[in-house]
């Protein structure tokens, strides 16, 4: 195979770098869609470009997936993919944490929606982020309290209670939703923790960076050594006492500030 | 579409969320590539999601590419998605510098290698990543002063001049390579900036987080507004002093701490 991409490189590296003026091999650039329905073109954008833009934290803000994209996005969430990235994700954090001496001070930060809970069934209906958040549906949907787990993220959570890592979990999901919340992880596999952290309403108004840091601070404060924090969105994971490593779980959703 | 993606969704987003004790559908998770050379099994992880582990920062420190993802990487590289993906990157950075009043004392901090310049013509030869890091012969193709610019970064580097927005290199090259590296970067068409910062000598045994957040600050205390900051490693954009806004760039080849 080495010598195989020696060839190909050959062939081909020297215009891979070269501006849209050094010939025809740009004008295929970058407009096909790789993935999704059809592979027809997109002015623009790429899909799969716009997904890894805003994983990787360069496209933020966004109020939703572009329409162009609805369907690639879809495909990814209901296929392989999204399980191999997860499963990629989860196997980081759980080789980080075979690297050090746990204590029984040592916590894991996990959020919930995308992260330990999976709220597919309830976007699959919502054009998978194409649709304007509906809060008063994704309520209804919360209260049902059915969200099944994100499988990878089970896995892992399950490997951090063997090794006697506590569990905290901090939502943005509001104390109305507490109870729910709670036999809702239970059901889907999450049996103990030691602390479920809502939404206070002192935080209205506030963005999940402040409220999420603030909340792990206060951890701290209490003694907690948080030596790893995963979530979905990278405003569970930017802001201070992130924790000793963080881990983004992919979600090309939504995107919550 | 929506319609169709609807349905997909309710045949399948009931599964996906579920576990390997869920039936038939997570046997075929998530080991083989999508993409690369021959769609072969891979233990352990695939090429596509080890990338995006990579670019997200959730795989850090890594010592190169893996082994059986070499030709899956070698043929991104050299492929239309590195490209669109570098697109959407310097993409975004432009609406954001869009949004700005400009004034005469912002500025941009570009990092050099992977970033301003492609390497890819050397890296072709050494395995896209897979080979360990040789500086003997890195250095050798640095003094060549013929590495190609990165197009899209390029782009955007003329469009940030005529805004008027100060440009600054922040590089881990030596203060050796000064010279060849200003006369490569005005040969790959990047032909003014204010300041061209190799790292010094007294850096040395410090990682690149340090090195380039203590040059912004003192870049700051010299009266620059960093408004943006792009580089193709973590290290580029994360620590002290980053900037009104960071870009990550894609590199699966190389991880610099």
């Amino acid at each position: 195979m080495k010598v195989f991409v020696f060839f190909v490189a050959i062939a081909v590296a020297a215009w891979q770098c070269q501006g849209d003026d050094h010939g025809v091999n740009f004008q295929v650039f970058p407009l096909r869609m790789k993935s999704g329905l059809g592979g027809h073109y997109i002015p623009e954008i790429s899909c799969e470009s716009w997904r890894l833009g805003v994983e990787t934290h360069n496209i933020i803000e966004f109020s939703g997936v572009p329409k162009d994209c609805i369907g690639y996005i879809g495909n990814y969430l209901v296929g392989d993919q999204y399980r191999s990235d997860s499963k990629t994700v989860c196997r980081e954090a759980y080789l980080y944490v075979k690297t050090l001496n746990i204590s029984n001070k040592d916590a894991w930060v996990f959020d919930i929606d995308e992260t330990a809970l999976c709220n597919l069934p309830y976007y699959a209906d919502q054009g998978f982020g194409a649709e304007p958040y509906n809060s008063t549906a994704f309520d209804e949907w919360v209260f049902r309290g059915v969200a099944p787990p994100l499988p990878e993220s089970l896995k892992l959570y399950k490997k951090l209670v063997s090794l006697g890592i506590k569990i905290v979990f901090i939502t943005g999901r509001p104390l109305s939703q507490l109870d729910v919340t709670a036999s809702n992880l239970k059901k889907a596999g999450y049996l103990k923790w030691d602390k479920l952290i809502t939404k206070d309403p002192s935080y209205h108004g506030k963005t999940a960076v402040i409220y999420k840091s603030n909340e792990r601070r206060k951890l701290e404060e209490q003694g907690y050594n948080i030596i790893g924090n995963i979530g979905d969105q990278w405003s569970d994971i930017l802001g201070t006492n992130v924790g000793g490593r963080t881990f983004k779980l992919p979600d090309p959703m939504y995107y919550v500030s």
